[in-house]
């Protein structure tokens, strides 16, 4: 079985417990991983179906298409999965700000060196989520 | 609470009901996603202090100092979090074929176009496990 999803071409997607796969948003023209977000069965056809990134909210309980409020869509060019099949990674087109917070990946932080504690900035806001956001 | 996760400089990892926060292993050369695993807080302890990448085997029950069979060790020059603080990306220097299939990358597979069931290999193997894991 283990081998099967290893070797095999057959897309055949491990849900865990929760019926949820992790997914990479990964920037498919500069390889920055842009963030990471979970898919249930229903979110992963509808990303295959309409072409566009859409995850399974876990606080809000429900399907998100990656930019229907803040118009920061997730145009998906390929999807891979990893061997044993239990993450994918999407990559994907965006434009600037794909995090909520107002950076363009949501690993806009790094771990100091020399630290277990502290993180340092490692990039800047492209855009004011106030704005976007204010209804 | 949520704000201070995503804009103070302190580092607060999320570990989820099990004790575990993913962690995607990036190559800090080429930006290729080569795996995620799970980090325990020992195993992030682990990583910080030795300076090589140590997860926690949700199937062996036990850390798992990545290469310590295989040989294939990730050097990490960075740990990266995202906004809510529940995912790392460690930024890694490695040598070739990280995954134990033979690949440089797990993610050596890929969706094929206008398919949602058949998968098509999008790397060639660059070592043969068979003889690295044989002892």
């Amino acid at each position: 079985m283990k081998k099967d999803l290893e070797e095999n071409l057959e897309f055949a997607p491990q849900f865990d417990g929760n019926g949820l796969i992790p997914a990479i948003a990964q920037d498919a023209r500069t390889g920055q991983v842009l963030m990471v977000a979970y898919m249930n069965r229903q979110a992963l056809n509808a990303t295959i179906q309409s072409g566009y990134a859409t995850y399974f909210s876990r606080t809000r309980k429900k399907l998100w298409k990656k930019g229907e409020e803040s118009g920061h869509l997730q145009k998906v060019e390929q999807i891979l999965v990893d061997c044993d099949q239990d993450c994918l990674v999407l990559k994907v087109s965006v434009d600037a700000g794909q995090c909520h917070v107002g950076y363009q990946s949501c690993f806009y932080r790094a771990l100091s060196k020399n630290s277990d504690k502290k993180l340092e900035f490692i990039a800047e806001k492209v855009y004011d989520p106030e704005k976007t956001y204010k209804k």
